[in-house]
């Protein structure tokens, strides 16, 4: 089902304070910078390898990455994994009894076919399952 | 500095929870499992495009996976960053005023160089420095 990583993202209070660290000491290349409005993101995606990190700066209290820093301050949030067939991926997941946070895909960073799978169906992990178009 | 990033560590009480996951419903393939004795846990090694994810279950309760999982729960444990020299890396993170767990590197899973930098140096990330050898 999954082919690659397609991200890791990574909660900021303030994209400049994670691009000090992944484009400024680590030398990663700034692949573009865009604001999710519906999830309510400023994000910066760098080109790492055959995969990307995305940092995240919250542009509402209410948005869930804003909630993530507050309780935990910064840090990894989600890994993103590429799929052929996100809609094929979730029907499997429905199937093994997988708690979905979107029942259908919606549109991410970048125009893609994005859908979360809530943490307590992976062993604490934020999954987002990503389809290219 | 960053070439790829080698491995996204996982945190799991038991490596079968993370395999039921990742194995089973995402279907990774195994690569490989091994006890690092030094860091306290048992590691499993999975596929995924060019990279992997790395299950971790503690050996004791005094390791650091066994501490993080106690605190926060299963989940996203640390980045690790593949380099072509962790020495200079090191220096130039040093340089850079980073706090370093590892002043100097160690042996880690698979026999590979690794050093950590402390979350506190690099916007809330436990960061992994590996150099394949």
């Amino acid at each position: 089902m999954a082919i690659k990583v397609d991200h890791i993202g990574i909660a900021t209070r303030e994209l400049a304070e994670g691009l000090a660290v992944w484009r400024d000491t680590l030398g990663l290349k700034v692949a573009g910078t865009e604001e999710v409005e519906e999830q309510g993101v400023r994000v910066a995606m760098l080109e790492l390898g055959d995969t990307h990190i995305e940092l995240l700066e919250s542009l509402r209290p209410s948005s869930a990455v804003a909630k993530f820093v507050e309780k935990r301050g910064p840090g990894i949030h989600h890994i993103a994994i590429e799929v052929e067939d996100i809609q094929a991926a979730l029907a499997e997941l429905r199937n093994r009894g997988a708690r979905l946070v979107d029942e259908t895909p919606r549109i991410g960073a970048g125009g893609c076919l994005v859908a979360f799978v809530h943490p307590s169906s992976t062993n604490g992990v934020l999954l987002e399952l990503v389809q290219h178009r």
